[in-house]
């Protein structure tokens, strides 16, 4: 006896016979994909959020099959049961080896589900891994379905799915900025454009920005949801519902609304979304602006809190690793740095994917592997980073509030509300003098007497009712 | 007397004195501008559209001023019709020097139109060019303004009017394809996916989904334009009002929406727009969608159309300049390859625009002037290419009815139909046997007499029907 | 006793004690990254090459310490052998979980290295792990080091040494094409400009032109090479070798390159490369140029192979996976499409490291560790993929001769030679008339009677003559 | 008489005739495609260096043409003279309207100047513009060329020309760099890598690291030149060299080497060259190389001249415009932050070239006219940029030297030379003392009596030393 057929079954496609290992569920169109694409490193197992959307996308197949007329019963029950098990993140680990850098247009993706579905549904129904003739993972877990139009359907869910973690690390992360708003709202400071000593306001107002940033990226994020909830389950092919019987599309997607928590709707037009990835260029757009806005976040972060003493100093970020080994005394913006590294990555990945949006030809776009690593990639980790961001940086953040004022007291940006009580060119020329004598503007207007006591005091007494003024300016 | 007195007139600032054509109508901040900028080529008189919004917010400051109290009826008057010559676009070509690609956030931008129309109403006035004691164009035409609010303000309302244009472009290609849709509705062909035939579909289908594409960015646009109603007017330096008269953004903002027929509103935080270019990457997003749509459109039309002889030749596109010199007989897709390099710089601004809007600092985004520039190119160069391509391609396609009918024939797409009356393996023996004998489908299927009169009538003799099958599979 | 120190051990640092799995051979730094950065899900023990460049440059950096008297031959020897077992690359699984996206410059991949191979030497001696007392991470392995010389070192000697893997898989698949192009050599074809019919060509010249796109490809690698030998080992924190022994620089790089086999030598100024990543913009634009010939080529390769029956035609790909489920008969071009998708990812994350490239500020480019992890994958991914590109898809690329000369035959392409001998205007006329009776061009020049029959053989008897014309055109 | 008749004349193609203004010296297909193309705004005649190239091929050809017997002495005469106006760029305002983004791989702009080139000759001949039976711009000024060959030709040797000027632009900055270095060789200041401080450096140091930067892109920009020497000329339209006759080649791409100045040669393959644009790819990377390094320094000349009072101050840049109207005492560094912009603009622009790249499609790539556009703006940029850059910023700067040593003498950076002398440890402990205590570390090392005098003058007296310690550790 051949001592491979103990760790080996073997199966058959049109190319040939091809050996599996035993203890695995998938068959011989995955195998063929593992040997075809193994080039990223990056695996189908790795986004176990996409298999579950896989599982739900066919588990509602099922049950609309199952309805009309085209699955027993007892196939779409074992069919449902062994979907459940994928949602539950069961048997994942070995079963999903298919490189998620695949050609195809997803079809190893597809096989590799409906394989693994089939012999989970065998087993379930007592029969043995392999033994199609009972339950086929093409015939029965694929019926009335094409790559075409599951894969991106479990795409869009996929990527509805990971947005609620996205968003709540997004207003967690504005949550923090603005309880840093409200912490330092009287924290007068010099305000900077082009880097130049502008006019006055306060580190609480510049964290609330911070936080308006973020707050809008969530609206955006939020548009962009609705988009996704568009799907073209049972077009088909390419869009004109071939092979797929009368009522299945909306069977379908009722029932996946239901499995899944999603009110998803019909494509008003099938063709289209077959061929088209506009919506992930959308989508992917608006993670590239959430990656600009961090990217700008963090560099003020990195700046306002450069030094110790060499630098801005305005603020103090919490320590989370040992400094320098070569420099006593060094602590250096560890996580706004890797936030900014995940900007610079999620622009890039935008990129790859507009250039295989892009390339997208006559009926469908082959390129939509490629699309769907890299949105869930710019996901990932942008989410986790927030997380990460909040937790061990923005929480921990101590702005030096004399430091501030020192700063502000030896600028001349006073000068502007200056301006307004003594005039444009007395204003210059105090600040001027101050500048050139390298001395505090407060000193150079007290020793040239040109304010009343209750002006001086409502200049350099009371900043911070400057720096809120516009509060009230736009009544 | 000096001769040059004739041609020249001096004007002065901090830096030094400048002499200035006697002819031109700005200043001497202008002047400064065109010598340290000239580097791109592209002038700001190159996009009169920003100019017209310029002066729209220029004539909105201006009332608003008077109102509060702080211009002189006269003084507004003349500012508010200089205003309006250059809303005409009176006097446009010699006073808009300065260069596009400018530091400074667009202060010379901005300058350069205070001086213009300050000049301008010194002339309504009767006053001497120059003679800025009687008008100003700083403390006169910028009042209660900062280049840090009046330039962003005026990029939204320069690109909010020329998404009229855009739109109007696209909703016209849109309605070209649309109407060969319905020309060719029933013009059967092959469906190809990864290039590959595939199954049915008619060549109306197949611009239908053009068409679509489309539609679904102009619903894009449109959201995009939402955004850019709220504005930062009366933000001053940077969004704390500093120096703005209470109520001056209320009223400046109800002026500026009645003058330019948009319906603006302040935004509800006036710091983060200072410094955030957030919505000109969403709307360079949106601009960077079109991109891949219209590259996606134009390479199918020119795969479709290659040929006449060696290719797919299934349509043909109108010649609309003379062929080769050196190949008799050749017409080339011109049209399509502009618009696939339209999209190209599109695409390709669309990441200087991300750059740029990462590069924003504390509490200003000095990058400014580079975004409005690529915007503005990637609105106007779509827009015109859209035209171009409806009138001079679209319009005038030929859908080669018994080309696509005869590859049809020959092809075996019709093996998946058929798959369905006499089940797959039979179909899929059928099919090899038409391929390695190199025979049509049908005369296969004909020989074997597999089906009865009615099903062969179903499925070759009028193949329209499946495809449009699935107009009702939704149902 | 506590349980847990059976499993655990306890590690300080600045911030305070830090429970380390016991099994485990790495330290304090490497857990805190590991918490600080857990983002990406790549980490440094997927990169193995990177681990064994470190591990070489700390080998020769203990042999210079110990030459110039710093190091005792004893800590020297052991931290020599604890290096050789990480560039055999045992022990690695378990060790090197840090993130390769992390913050700090690569402080954590080299502090995860440091703490490695110090217990791995504390273990040679005879020492517990974690007794630091006795050999220390960082004042003995790290030793006359910093993170900001050492990193980038064995960056730049990981992707030499990744440069052997991708060159051979470019010179495979270049010799793979020129294979081809000497089996078509007289297969004559239409040759296509602008999708259009153009002029003759031979499937030979077409697959020769892919094999000089790979050719130059592969001098711009070795060329790249080149300015990666330049290192900045010795340079210490910010490249003035501050707290460096005089000596050290020239003598770790001597080392280095005996140890790696690779020539390398000292920058001539340390602090230029210490804070510019200039070196990977410019390998990261080679494999983005890599990347664009292929997505040329493979393009190419869908559009010669579409059809079968309704596209070119001209070649077949052999098939390497089975079918459409729904349409029988379709074989898709499933490895050009992944070398398409690889592509992109190329082109996109050349994006990624322009950008961290361009953030460098002052002294040092802190994002470093995203540029090498694009880097790396995209050195992975086409290496790997045009391995298989070249096994699975050129090897057994088939030229369709009959097709190929059919749709010459029938096209007007000739009629540019003809032109040569019989006038343009005539040759012109011929043309149109072939192309509006639907005949071919031989057909009616036959009926005209415009040639001898000598110059109809030369023109449509050996049409191959005509394609190879050029070869002594040159001459 | 039709009084249109003294304004224009009619000229005809296949698709008809067409009225052409009588005073311009361009043809019908120059017509036609003006009507095409109109979208982009710029226009060959803006780019008159395109002009001059594609003049010095056609000279050549004509020579060579006549040398080879196939064009008369009189016509080859007569057309040669014609390219020298061209050349010395005379007449070329209204004759050169073609768009720069136009279809059709660069045929408009060879026709374009076919047409003026001849009826500039006509007009020499003393022939009436427009009567081509005479001199025609196809079979005499295009005879043995296609537009495949002769734009690219042109298209290279442009790119070599502007070279010469970017180059110039880069040794010129280079320089003003080294003289700052040299000016500041002995101002020590606090290096800081992540933005904290780190170790003492000098200010001429840092202006050495810039000059360095520039230096290694010189040297890249001069290896990219030589590529760009290999030319396509006498290959014709796809490279098989069809209808050229034999010796074309070697004959025209030796007097095209004479008449421009520059050693071309006949590329190895013309098939390749032809279809690919991956020079450009590569030539377009050396230039966002460059932008990536200018963004770099001028991020850091911002940086350094912030303040003047909030920020680092270490330098000043020159004023080079008036100061903000509602700020006053502002400089903003607008020089710098227009090179920022113009590196954003390359940046983008590179995308452009590379997706166009991409785009070439079996034996053409149809889309070099936006690869011609995008890098001649890219080099015409940042040429004019970097001239502005040195003489309206760099040559002014001034380091505050007081400044930079009073950051230095409060700064805990010297902890590093510290701690060799008296161990890590207790370096470390009064480095984190002095921070506590906000002192300077002097001053507490001092008071704990640590070092003797002469170590003491070592580390705090002669810092520069220090600094410049790292030149002599190589050796």
């Amino acid at each position: 006896m051949d001592k491979t057929m103990l760790t080996e079954r073997i199966e058959s496609d049109l190319i040939g016979p091809l050996p599996i290992p035993r203890h695995v569920l998938y068959g011989v169109h995955t195998r063929r994909a593992e040997q075809n694409f193994d080039v990223s490193g990056l695996r189908l197992r790795d986004f176990p959020e996409l298999i579950q959307s896989m599982a739900m996308v066919k588990k509602a197949a099922s049950i609309a099959n199952m309805e009309l007329g085209l699955l027993s019963p007892e196939k779409a029950e074992a069919i449902s049961q062994a979907c459940e098990e994928l949602i539950e993140l069961n048997d994942i680990d070995e079963n999903f080896p298919v490189d998620m850098m695949q050609g195809g247009a997803g079809t190893s993706t597809n096989m590799n589900v409906n394989e693994v579905l089939a012999n989970l549904a065998l087993l379930k129904m007592g029969v043995d891994v392999g033994d199609y003739s009972k339950l086929h993972p093409n015939d029965d877990v694929n019926l009335s379905q094409s790559t075409n139009d599951v894969y991106p359907t479990a795409i869009r869910l996929t990527i509805l799915r990971a947005c609620e973690g996205l968003i709540a690390a997004e207003v967690a992360l504005r949550d923090a900025f603005r309880a840093k708003a409200v912490q330092y709202s009287s924290a007068v400071k010099v305000g900077r454009t082009q880097l130049q000593d502008a006019v006055l306001i306060t580190a609480g107002r510049e964290f609330e920005a911070f936080a308006e940033l973020i707050d809008e990226d969530i609206i955006q994020v939020q548009y962009a949801c609705k988009l996704l909830k568009e799907i073209n389950l049972g077009g088909s092919a390419i869009g004109t519902a071939i092979n797929v019987p009368s009522g299945f599309a909306q069977l379908a997607c009722g029932h996946l609304s239901r499995i899944s928590g999603y009110p998803l709707i019909p494509a008003r037009n099938f063709i289209e979304p077959t061929s088209d990835a506009g919506v992930f260029v959308s989508f992917s757009g608006v993670l590239k602006r959430i990656a600009v806005k961090l990217t700008k976040i963090c560099n003020d972060l990195r700046l306002l809190s450069s030094g110790p003493r060499g630098g801005l100093g305005e603020i103090r970020l919490p320590p989370v690793q040992a400094r320098s080994s070569i420099m006593p005394g060094k602590v250096n913006p560890v996580i706004p740095e890797m936030m900014n590294q995940i900007s610079f990555q999620v622009i890039g990945n935008d990129l790859t994917v507009t250039l295989a949006a892009s390339a997208g030809q006559l009926q469908l776009n082959a390129m939509e592997p490629v699309i769907v690593l890299n949105i869930l990639q710019s996901m990932r980790m942008p989410t986790r980073g927030m997380v990460v961001l909040k937790e061990r940086c923005i929480d921990g953040i101590e702005v030096d509030v004399d430091r501030c004022k020192a700063l502000l007291d030896q600028s001349l940006v006073l000068a502007t509300p200056l301006a307004k009580l003594i005039g444009y060119s007395k204003a210059a020329y105090l600040s001027k003098k101050a500048l050139v004598e390298k001395r505090n503007l407060r000193d150079v207007v007290e020793e040239e007497r040109v304010l009343t006591e209750s002006q001086a005091h409502q200049i350099f007494g009371d900043t911070a009712e400057f720096a809120n003024f516009s509060k009230s300016a736009r009544g």
